[in-house]
């Protein structure tokens, strides 16, 4: 139901055992990560210094088939990035990961998050006499990297040196031919994490980096810890090791609360946090503040069904599965079925009549960003006989455009800018009621002193946001 | 978890009303029955008497394309059909519906169930002359119903004295150049309902068959019965009529009770009882049976989820979701990531450690069918921390081949026939307890009243079984 | 520029040797049998009595890719069939060769030329209480077949049983569970040989039919002979034998002249005469009869250049190349650059101004059916510089459908019939003159004692016509 | 039967006329071009200065769908590129043509040729912080012309001062967002030619560049002139002019005299001479200078018949179609029929036995590169019949490796250098006989005074030849 995209995912892997399949492995931490992004997908794999790689349009089941995974080969390191792609970018050239082959040796570069002044850099860089094949900010980091390693002795070097240059959000996994290095932007804004494989006990020799910890898990690694905001960690030959100037215990971190709230995968961990654990506190705590008297508690699949057990357990009204979300929807095309109306909410999304008929319904789910569907929601859940429908949502009110790295550009879109208050909203899509978290309350869906990014709540934005907009000036229809 | 399957999912519509896109809908019909069956699928469009129809290998959303749905054109009358394609069979030519142009007019059938005595039917038509381009038991029917139309004047009097001569379970559309006719076998082992379309109220004048409600909400249909074990329905330009000389109220009726287990959605209603109350009295029932001293509840997704909930009601004990399943699994190549390791189960189900962690745990499935994904799935919550694993099958042990249907063909390979015990089964899937669902209360999952087939878990089958494996004598390698 | 088509191609190998792949075999043989349909393809290989096999649209070399062959597997028979698919019938449910798994074993049958009371045939069965897949004559063959089987001790009894009631062309390879068995109907209208592999003298142990030897050829089999006019050719593990009571000396031979003239590959030799000497001569005869005062002689290419140098060489005018075909235009899709014209020819087909400025040319061509690309054809010849143009049909007017195999059906469109005199047709096209081979000279272009079918120049047809056509009654839009 | 490739075919459309659609023009005019490359393809739209493209790997006709052609929309300009790919680079990412998006304005480029100082160019842009994507000197010149327009007022100035700086053979494309500008290097190594559309007499208002003037005649343009080496022509909407500052009457020009041998379609013009008229002129001088006794002259289609031709005119000997070419080989997926044996040839290329048979034959072909075809090519018509073999190369013999826009590589693959004289080279492959033109008789095949290149002949290279491998250094296996 949601209308917020995150627009990637990260995956890295470095392996000093000649039994470990590091193409596969890129393999099922992007099929893990695939939440994060629909659009596209792509794996490098170094073999010996050699980068080969593939991406494509595409979900990672369809794109990496036995023939495309054959044809990337073996090698001791990989790199793979699912991309979202917003409506104004959804470019297969724009697929991750870039790859750069310099005299000075190859780059690949898989990045999550927005630079934010990746606009100024692009066009210094132009004015010198450089071109862009893409209209991503990967690119644009690809860049300021390899411009760094000209002028310093490693890759990580270089890439401490970029970070210095380089605003905005970024958690991303970088290969040189002998490295992989990943880092994340001092404020911490996106995720990112590190695990050992084929590590009996102790820390193995083999490393992986994934924007969640589910990735770990999917390759059966063992989660190690967080990379911190500002950290850059090298592996290579010699093992792994940290490079940590720009990290500032003084600085306030601003790690993003939707991905508690919607973005990342239940079973996840993030910064020290269950994921999960974020979600059921939510629908906790809008049963203190929100009590109603219903029947039974449902939540939106898949993201509202925390939010919804947490109410439940809170208030001591039954939890039940409500309503049914069609697996299979993926690539069907819809057309309506009468000419004289609107096509069926129930074609993806079946309310189940024997758990709602006469009821007081209560239907959590993770936010309210846009209002179209919430309206046939609604409708949908008072045709099953649904008497009451309250709407609970897990998160403040969604007013702000994010420029860190989701896809929400327009504030003229936010149902929360339409409507002043829930009552106003509740009666815009026909709910008897609309509660959403207090926003004071935000901090508790986080480990106690974790700093967060709640500009999409406030509008106060922690780092400098972008003076035009890049993409839209280059944009072509196909291709 | 489960290897059961069900074989076929059947849809049919009959319009009068020009503005209605028959293709459209019969389309969503099937998206809404996909869970039926995945191997294949098809639909037929009648336009003034001439069927024109695509069925291909693969998803409703995958083979029904844009350039696929407008080649299918526009009509009165379709038919569609999903088709789970068992192991010994999965060959493309024997996806549904079946079309045949006889110099009487065409006939287009699509079925669900098996016939038990395909086999003597197929032998004695080969014997005069006739041949056989599939393997299907489809078509039999088809040979059947031309055959008897015939010798008699209607359409459906041919579906009724076909009816005579066929034995075993099947719910099945048919569709000549002016009717659509649908049956249900006598003891009515499969599901079949009908609902009325673009109706204010009242009963409208667009009819729609299907083997489940949930395809008559996907396209906006009101649900208005059942049909009848043994009953022939006819729709044509006069409207709904029915043929009931094969119900007979004395005998008893075989619905299949793993419908309401896990074949049908839980938003369906069938015979009269929904299925997801089935699911959660299930689970309750097993609660009062066998209380255990736990700290959380588990369903295993999708079909354990509503057992979970019912004995988490019951018990008190709160429940979580304790497993994440990876929605975009469909078809994604698998191959090992380290060479001396099968591959690890968390690719298609991880754990929530948060929920896990130090805790007792009961998790629910709808039935234990084999048991090496058990094995794996207890390990799993193992290693994420669950100090006990206490098994909830929604079940009574399954320790026979189905015949109507299904496609579990094999005493040897069921678990329950391996391991004489519930303690024996623990034991061997490393489970501290597994309790299946006395046989005894299996009648309260139903409506009370409601004949059910549990031959599965008796060996006692209501029609007798075929004597010989018709398909496996035709088998192609390809094709 | 013929708007002719040849409806079938057939392949058919046995094979007495473990080395011989015969899936590859019937690839290679389809493939240089491939000008004799383009529509659709199919090949079926049989392993120790168990057929495997494979049909789609779509021309050879795209349908059997490298996986589809692996999953055809090895075996020692395959028949293998290429298909045109005429306007009525391009539905792939007609792609050959027709498998039929019978309870007294399995067939598959690949048949070329049109069987002209096929309509009949299908009623009579029908009424029987048979039911057809197809709208192919190819299924009413192995109709006839597998009844005829049930009566008698083998399949080649069995054969020539059928070929008692089947009329009108057919040339067909079939294959049972043991034996590869090749028919060619009494009159002989479609060609086909035989050809063994594998011998370093005298005849080998695996044989090879095919409709042209130019399929020999493509597999390195050695050619034995043509198969004569009834006779049928059993091939099983006791080596070849024939069946000849369908032979009768005294009857008149019927083989299609357009085989020469047209349809067949020139480095094909048919009934002991080369196509490349069919066309030559053709030229020459028409340079003979009408010469002409020009500067080169030219041909449409293909089917026109061997009697243009035909032409060339009888009459002293230079031969050069003056039409280049663009040899890539396969699947290219055709839309207009310029609103207001129709597409140029030229995409397809180009003047070599070189060779035509200030000239006088004589173009050939095969035939003239239809007369809209020759309008074009003139026109660019003449843009391109040629002073007068001539053209030479190296056959008489087309002026009947052809019933035996061609799919020329309407003797409207049929341009000879729209114009009475070669001059009428000549100011029609737009040509200086239009010349057609005598009538009377066709007997030149085959073996001295050939019988041959003229029917098609003289409406005189020597099997009885359909009496209504039973394609049409059946066809569907898409599938 | 040649080893040669051309890389590249390059077409540019500007149009000033609505009603024209310079997508489909583009498609054709590659559709024309297709012989000079089979690997990749692309087209460029520029609709009021916003460039839509698509390429792809693959035939034109297989890229360039319905649907994509659709997605590239209307526009005034499009340029398109077809491109062979040599084995060291058959990358997709090295399609063209390549869309760079700059600050200042977007560039398109499609070029034929090679850089010699890519190398050097790259090398030095790299070194001042540039990256590449991609292997191609294309994107070399990109950066080139990209960087001299920051320091310049037009793309005109720019790309002539680019001039200054590439070396080597270049014919190009290229699109700014108002303009079309093409230019070939001042030694005019590869042909490019300019044709005016929509003129009903005189010069139109839209213009089309291309490669060859066949791709003029597949879009109805009518020839204007070649683009003269070391002139740049512009076209806006003020209409056609040019910029000579690179022409250099006293430069001794280099037109690639294997573009009459064998790259261009004979139906081609190129710099005043007509392709065909080169080829049949070689046969007769090859007729003059060898005269040998024999009975026929075939030529190895398609690249052989006209000197064949040409051969027979000159020396009264017949000329006969020998060899039938499989026009449908494209992408057949080729295995070995018999385990112990190599492919037959015979699959592409079948001799006509009525014409060789006991016959002395005469076999033309336009070069010999490398020498396993000829072998087995020698054998076919030997086994087909022919008495004696004589083999005559329209060219004399291949030694050196060429640098500047085809692909033979490496010296040691050179039959020529492996085998002394002719003589030792008819002993190689089996002929009786093997004649080449004689080098002194190159010039007879263009215009009088026209300048060639005849490195391959001599091993003389009028440029600087590349220092080193750029492309082998950054290959990957896949992508």
């Amino acid at each position: 139901m949601s209308s917020l995209h995150e627009e990637c995912g990260v995956f890295g892997i470095y392996s000093s055992d000649a039994g470990l399949d590091v193409a596969a492995a890129a393999h099922y931490g992007l099929f893990a990560l695939q939440h994060r992004g629909q659009e596209s997908c792509g794996i490098y794999v170094s073999d010996r210094g050699v980068p080969t790689g593939y991406k494509s349009r595409g979900l990672v089941g369809d794109v990496f088939t036995r023939d495309v995974l054959a044809g990337l080969g073996g090698g001791n390191m990989a790199v793979g990035h699912v991309r979202y792609g917003t409506a104004e970018s959804n470019r297969s050239r724009n697929a991750q990961p870039v790859h750069v082959n310099h005299s000075n040796g190859s780059l690949v570069v898989a990045h999550n998050g927005n630079i934010t002044n990746a606009g100024e850099l692009r066009r210094r860089y132009e004015m010198e006499g450089c071109i862009f094949h893409t209209t991503s900010d990967t690119e644009v980091i690809a860049y300021t990297v390899t411009r760094e390693r000209l002028k310093c002795g490693s890759i990580e070097e270089a890439a401490a040196r970029a970070m210095a240059q380089l605003e905005g959000a970024y958690s991303m996994a970088m290969m040189s031919s002998q490295k992989l290095v990943a880092c994340r932007d001092p404020l911490g804004f996106r995720p990112l994490c590190i695990g050992t494989i084929n590590a009996a006990d102790g820390i193995g020799n083999s490393f992986v980096i994934a924007s969640e910890s589910c990735a770990l898990d999917a390759v059966d690694a063992r989660f190690l810890r967080d990379i911190a905001p500002g950290e850059i960690v090298i592996i290579d030959k010699d093992g792994l090791r940290c490079d940590t100037r720009h990290c500032d215990a003084k600085k306030e971190k601003r790690l993003c609360v939707f991905e508690y709230i919607y973005f990342a995968r239940p079973d996840s961990v993030i910064d020290g946090h269950p994921v999960h654990l974020s979600r059921t506190t939510a629908g906790q705590i809008l049963a203190m503040e929100y009590p109603v008297n219903a029947d039974v508690v449902i939540g939106v699949p898949d993201s509202g069904l925390d939010a919804a057990i947490g109410y439940a357990r809170q208030s001591g009204i039954p939890y039940a599965i409500g309503l049914i979300k069609n697996k299979y929807i993926g690539r069907t095309f819809i057309q309506p079925v009468q000419s004289d109306r609107a096509d069926s909410v129930r074609i993806k999304l079946n309310p189940v009549a024997a758990v709602l008929r006469g009821k007081r319904v209560i239907v959590a789910e993770d936010s309210i960003v846009r209002g179209t569907t919430f309206v046939r929601l609604v409708k949908l859940l008072r045709d099953a006989g649904a008497t009451q429908v309250h709407v609970m949502s897990a998160s403040p009110p969604y007013r702000h455009p994010c420029y860190y790295g989701t896809d929400v550009k327009s504030r003229e879109s936010l149902l929360a800018n339409r409507h002043g208050t829930p009552e106003d909203i509740a009666a815009a899509i026909g709910a008897d009621s609309v509660s959403y978290l207090p926003f004071g309350e935000l901090r508790r869906l986080v480990k106690p002193g974790q700093g967060i990014c709640t500009s999409c709540f406030t509008g106060e934005y922690p780092v400098q946001i972008p003076k035009e907009p890049v993409k839209s000036r280059f944009e072509e229809k196909l291709g």
